[in-house]
C-alpha cells in the first residue's frame, strides 16, 4: 500500500471504530488530496456514519467526510482519493461522481456491494482492499443491530 | 396538478425563494408522504441548498430535505414523492435511489439536467413541470454568482 492509501485507510478505519464505540454504524471515510505526482499527500477530512449519533438520514461515512471537508474548489476533488471502509451506496456513489473524485479505495464489499460498477463506468478507479478488519467490524454490527443497518440502506427488516 | 404535487411544489419553491433571499443557491425541495390511494398527503420535510449559508458541500436541496426529515422507516420513503425545483444532480439522484423514493417531481431541467435517465432506468416516475418561475429564479442566480453555482455542481469556472 502506498503512502496515500495508508494515510487514508488508516484514518477511515479509525473513524469506523470511533463510530462503533459511540454505538453508531461503523463506517468511516477519509478524503485525501494526492495532488499531482510527487506532491505530499494531505488528509483533507474524515467522517463516519452519523445515523444513530445525529439521527441523520444522509450523513453516511463518505457524505460526512465530504461535509466535514467544507467548500472546496472543484479541482481539489479531482486530485483526491476518497476512502471508505465499506462499498459506497448509491447516494455516496453519486456524491463521488458529482465532484468527479477520480479514485475510490474501499475496505470491503462483502457486507454490502454498492455502486462500484457505476463508478467504473464513469472512469473512476475503484480499489477494493478486502480488509478483514473492516469485514469483521461491519459483520459484528449487522449481527447486533440489523434493523439500524437495514434502515441505513433503505431496506425493510423482515422479522 | 393534484393535491400532492401542489403541496410539494409550493413548499419547494418557497424554500428556493427563501434560500435566494438569504444569499444562497435558490434550489428547494420537499418530501411529501402520499401514502396509499385515498390517504391524505402529508408534508414530511422541506429543505434548500445550504452551500453558501452553511459552507456545506453536501446539503443540496434534496439532501437537505431528506436530512431535515430525520430517520424514517424504509416504507415511508416508498410511499413518498420528492419535489425539487431543479433536476437532481448525481448525489441527490443516488439518495433518491438509496431510499427507493418512487416518484420525483422536478420544477425545471433547463438550467441543469441531472440523473433523470438513471432514475427512470430504476423504475422511478419522473415528472418535469417546466416551471417558468423555477427557471427564471435559477437563471438569475447563475448570472449573478456563476462561480458559486459551478462549485455546487463540481464544475471549474472558466474565466
Ligand atoms: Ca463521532
Ligand atoms: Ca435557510
Ligand atoms: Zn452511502
Ligand atoms: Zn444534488
Amino acid at each position: 500500500m502506498d503512502a496515500v492509501d495508508k494515510l487514508g485507510m488508516t484514518a477511515a478505519i479509525e473513524q469506523a471504530k470511533n463510530s462503533y464505540a459511540e454505538g453508531g454504524i461503523p463506517i468511516g471515510s477519509a478524503l485525501v488530496y494526492h495532488g499531482s505526482a510527487g506532491e505530499e499527500p494531505r488528509l483533507i477530512a474524515t467522517g463516519h456514519n452519523e445515523r444513530i449519533q445525529k439521527a441523520s438520514a444522509t450523513l453516511h461515512g463518505e457524505i460526512s467526510a465530504l461535509e466535514n471537508a467544507g467548500r472546496l474548489k472543484p479541482d481539489v476533488y479531482r486530485k483526491s482519493t476518497i476512502f471508505t471502509t465499506l462499498s459506497p451506496c448509491s447516494m455516496c456513489t453519486g456524491a463521488i461522481l458529482l465532484y468527479r473524485i477520480p479514485r475510490v479505495v474501499i475496505g470491503e464489499n462483502v457486507n454490502f456491494l454498492g455502486g462500484e460498477d457505476l463508478l467504473r463506468s464513469h472512469g473512476v478507479e475503484v480499489i477494493v482492499l478486502g480488509s478483514e478488519e473492516c469485514k469483521s467490524l461491519m459483520a459484528k454490527f449487522i449481527r447486533e443491530k440489523p434493523e439500524e443497518w437495514n434502515e441505513d440502506i433503505g431496506e425493510e427488516t423482515v422479522a
